[in-house]
């Protein structure tokens, strides 16, 4: 079996002309019966039409199919967009013999054109055709979007001579910035674990790893990861193994992260891969907000990018990320270890040589202590390049 | 009395050096005996020395001297940081014979290096004997720092024969998310207004103005806006004036919005002047929200700055802006009245041909209606261009 398989999941990738002609852009997955899939799904208000019937077909976790196009978001796309959305499903269970609501559909791509689901009827024959289970690398390709690299990983997890495998692929470089889901994710096992646990490990790896990511503080309409058991090894995950789950949920979340990760180091136009790291918080929520406040700071990621020291800019984040009676005067600010900021100032052994050199690797590691409190968070990020503005400002056309 | 000109107050304008040789950067403002000054500061918690001093100088309302400097901002300085500025107002005090808690000072330029007081000590007399009503003009172009135009209006208010003059002048384009106050701005006014009253006017015309701007949601650590009134005409306002008042008031406002309409106009890059309303909502904090999360998306604003009526990510931000129970199908959205998209979904009526001539000019409105209640709100933006990254990323060099 090749590194990237999972018994009871084949795929098959399919080139439908959805926005490109010869590329391959839809992919299908084959979900064995008696398999356990949990998903979680953007907070964005305004939902996809694949959002909401896959939320709404995945209601009793017994997906049969999954079904991902790129190039079209079936967003805003109104009830013209859910009619084309059910068409796609019931097009899967017309040619497998099994019921439209067994399938999952996701999109991704531009909002508000209307899927055309005729080009996918079209292509779905080739996809079933040819489904196997050595497909993961074609379609963690067939699913990009403006991404440069497909992100695949695996991991293998043993404990007392039974072993299980986890594979899972992501996408996404722009609009970015999840909320319970990232852009699309798909992760696999063949443990067996019951689908009652399924969806608590998959929203606990979600939390540490797609949740902490953030390149444009934009949330998609089309945010989803989804997480299938097939059972088919001797990995038994059960109320009576908890050793199995915490090791289990220790590799899930690594893999997420690692997926994650990578979306952020392909993140559009991206030069620099930056950890922000909180501490010192009085709640997890205060360090979630000051290091997505800098994050988010179109001057802070214009200083990143030119590998500027530019502190200052990271000082005056800090001060507006809303944090209640904070004392700037205890705050300090180090980069990839060298203080750069203590007692709201430059700090002492501070020197711009000093700073312009922390500043020079491509990975950062942004770290400030609100010295108030014991909590942390850590949010993963990029800068803010030319080739950002060139990808969004042409995306279109 | 030239048009810029109010009576009781003269501007003085030298060359201290603080960062470049050989330009206006030191601008000293002398108000008269009698005469009050409100003032309003940012909301950073990282607040710069001299917004430190300057309202803690201002207790009294009763300030004779208005200091400010361009270069450097004094911010993220420390202990040193404060010790210049008070530095800086005992100079000024001992060359007028004044006290140095009449001073109010005022920084603008790079965060986090030291403020060169003896640069600005040794330019205080050029300033001091270049005192004068008629310099306005100049001024407005020596508290710039990378805005490409001054920003100086005037308005006559008249009532019942009784006039009186506001003038204004004021800086930024990057850094700008305002929270009560803006970068700087120094009005005046030669209108008789109670100690009492002028702080109420001031706040009530910076909330419908310099608080309604952002260019990249930056809060500067420096933002503050000054209202003076030296009373040196016969337009008195006083309890037994509501009409005075009204009409004063009205003025002041209009003052303050084109004052703070220059800025984004002036935003660092900018190559639009958008405004976005948004109506229906069920607060004016709702309304704010959505107003702001669409300002700030990054996507939104590099489609803007692509003319690209890339309408999805318009709606993608209003669904993340946190509106609870937002129903997207009744949401609508129209660019300079042309309808874009209505029930959740691209208008009927809307082609590309007509998106694309609705973002073609300078100035935009983007008005989204979310059509739950009747409170209403307005954000002045720009885009996001190349130009504004160049000028970030290369701003210290």
């Amino acid at each position: 079996m090749s590194e990237f398989s999972i018994p009871g999941l084949r795929l098959g990738v399919a080139q439908a002309g959805i926005k490109h002609e010869g590329r391959d852009d839809l992919t299908l997955i084959e979900i064995a019966e008696g398999s356990s899939t949990a998903a979680v799904f953007t907070l964005n208000a305004f939902r996809a039409a694949p959002v909401v019937v896959a939320q709404r077909n995945n209601a009793n976790q017994d997906a049969r199919y999954i079904l991902i196009n790129s190039g079209n978001a079936n967003a805003g796309t109104g009830k013209p967009g859910m009619n084309a959305c059910e068409a796609s499903c019931a097009a899967i269970a017309k040619l497998t013999n099994d019921v439209p609501n067994r399938v999952l559909p996701f999109s991704t791509g531009v909002i508000g054109e209307l899927l055309p689901v005729d080009k996918i009827e079209a292509a779905l024959p080739e996809a079933v055709s040819d489904l196997s289970e050595a497909n993961w690398a074609r379609a963690a390709r067939a699913i990009m979007t403006t991404d440069t690299q497909p992100k695949l990983r695996v991991k293998t997890v043993e404990l007392n001579g039974q072993t299980c495998r986890i594979v899972g692929m992501s996408k996404g470089s722009g609009m970015i910035q999840p909320n319970m889901a990232t852009m699309l994710g798909f992760i696999a096992t063949d443990a067996a674990i019951p689908a009652s646990t399924l969806d608590g490990m998959l929203r606990a790896a979600v939390n540490l790893s797609f949740n902490q990511i953030t390149i444009d503080g934009d949330t998609s309409t089309n945010d989803a990861v989804t997480l299938t058991a097939t059972g088919r090894s001797d990995f038994v995950i059960s109320p009576t193994t908890p050793d199995a789950a915490q090791v289990f949920q220790s590799a899930l979340t690594a893999l997420a992260k690692e997926l994650a990760q990578d979306i952020v180091r392909d993140g559009e136009g991206a030069t620099k891969f930056v950890a922000i790291e909180v501490s010192g918080a009085k709640s997890v929520a205060e360090a979630d907000a000051v290091a997505r406040t800098v994050a988010h700071s179109p001057l802070v990621k214009t200083a990143l990018f030119a590998s500027d020291p530019n502190w200052g800019r990271i000082l005056a984040a800090i001060g507006r990320a809303g944090v209640k009676d904070l004392d700037v005067d205890a705050v300090s600010l180090s980069i990839n270890g060298a203080l750069i900021a203590e007692n709201g100032a430059r700090a002492d052994s501070y020197t711009e040589q000093a700073g312009v050199a922390a500043m020079a690797p491509e990975d950062l590691l942004i770290a400030i202590d609100l010295a108030r409190g014991n909590e942390t968070a850590t949010i993963w990020t990029t800068d803010l390049s030319y080739d950002y503005l060139k990808i969004n400002a042409e995306y279109r056309t």
